[in-house]
């Protein structure tokens, strides 16, 4: 069966996001003075096929793990769905 | 009030992603031959204060457009929720 991942990479907590901040501060410049915080991260779609969505959700971590993260400095979450 | 805006941003299909070939050669060489497609984006996530919902959405899609995105090759999309 043919699935879609969506993984959402992120910094942890603890690490400093400087884009985050330099984006915040153009948007202050533009007048959008009621933004408060800024995170940027990494999006993916794959497409994967798999015997099920467990199995599906295994491979996802796998390689989110192996190859789409920093361990020292990243986190993700992901949402999975039939394509 | 206090929103929490995730935005996703991803080339437009029209569009050439070199990165998402060369991730899903990556996962192929490390055996995760079942992957068929990988499309490699920008995730945003902004805080925000409006009066409402709709005053946020406004927000978020006047500064998405006037800062986040190119136009001639991204699109985009976002979630609102409470913060």
């Amino acid at each position: 069966m043919l699935y879609l991942a969506k993984i959402y990479v992120t910094y942890k907590p603890s690490i400093l996001d400087p884009q985050g901040e330099v984006i915040k501060a153009a948007l202050h410049r533009l007048d959008f003075n009621t933004v408060e915080g800024v995170n940027q991260g990494k999006y993916f779609e794959i497409k994967l096929t798999a015997a099920d969505e467990a199995a599906a959700s295994e491979l996802v971590k796998a390689f989110t793990t192996e190859l789409l993260i920093n361990h020292n400095t990243e986190t993700y979450r992901f949402d999975l769905e039939e394509a």
